[in-house]
């Protein structure tokens, strides 16, 4: 058992869904985490980042940003780690309104999902905005979160 | 008075620093704040675009992706806003600690740093991953969350 895994097993309460031949297991979301996530076993990494796009695509949100997080380790330090990406997404109407009310938030935005190799499954992990932005004092800001949040989620669970 | 001024004048105490022909305000840092700022008086914003890429390059950042807000929201929404970059800055070696130490952590990276024109001047905004990364219970992350801050409050006061 790798770091990643205990990291997993120790986080979350795993049930099995049972969705036909697809062996899926859906996290419990706990809202005292920083991040939505899902864990696909025994899962292809790019089929999972492609109906991750999808699913983000279908609740409004574009990919603004992407980094391959495996490559540029490798690029930059010569290291070796598991798949690993960063999708940078964006629901403009949200992020316009966000912006109206904390000009800054930009410093936040957009948010993130990442797909990563856990083992021989692939984990999807959103970021919950509320959960980020609790270091900005500013109610009207949270509530444009929570929507964000819900959207995300949403996301997440039609993956 | 815009909105946007009113929440610059609000939060921020601006002394001169006096840089020769450079009229600069320097923003003291509120520490419970999420960025590191810094407003430039009648400055020209590709000039001080130019100047932070050059100053985060100089502390072992790359710009991992960029996006702008202003044309993201001309396109998606026909809305127009004030010339605003999100510039998303990684230094790799910190980076890879951070993974590292907590694998889920690439959902709040890289770190953000805004360029936005505020009535003349133009604002340097980076995030204080300190701040942002509350929402993480890890001491660990902590600890090099206040390494990354440091360089990045370096940079922002070297533009």
């Amino acid at each position: 058992m790798n770091g990643y895994d205990q990291i997993i097993f120790t986080r979350t309460v795993s049930t099995a869904l049972g969705l036909g031949d697809k062996s899926v297991h859906k996290q419990e979301t706990n809202m005292m985490d920083y991040t939505i996530n899902r864990l696909f076993d025994s899962a292809d990494f790019d089929d999972i980042t492609k109906r991750t796009r999808a699913a983000l695509a279908d609740k409004g949100f574009g990919v603004l940003t992407e980094i391959d997080v495996k490559a540029t380790m490798k690029k930059k330090l010569e290291a070796e780690i598991d798949p690993y990406l960063i999708l940078g997404a964006c629901n403009p109407k949200m992020a316009f309104e966000a912006i109206k009310i904390e000009p800054r938030v930009g410093a936040m935005l957009p948010c993130n999902v990442i797909v990563r190799q856990v083992g021989s499954g692939v984990e999807v992990s959103a970021i919950d905005p509320v959960a980020s932005m609790t270091a900005i004092d500013n109610d009207a800001l949270q509530s444009v979160a929570g929507q964000v949040r819900d959207l995300l989620a949403e996301a997440v669970s039609q993956i």
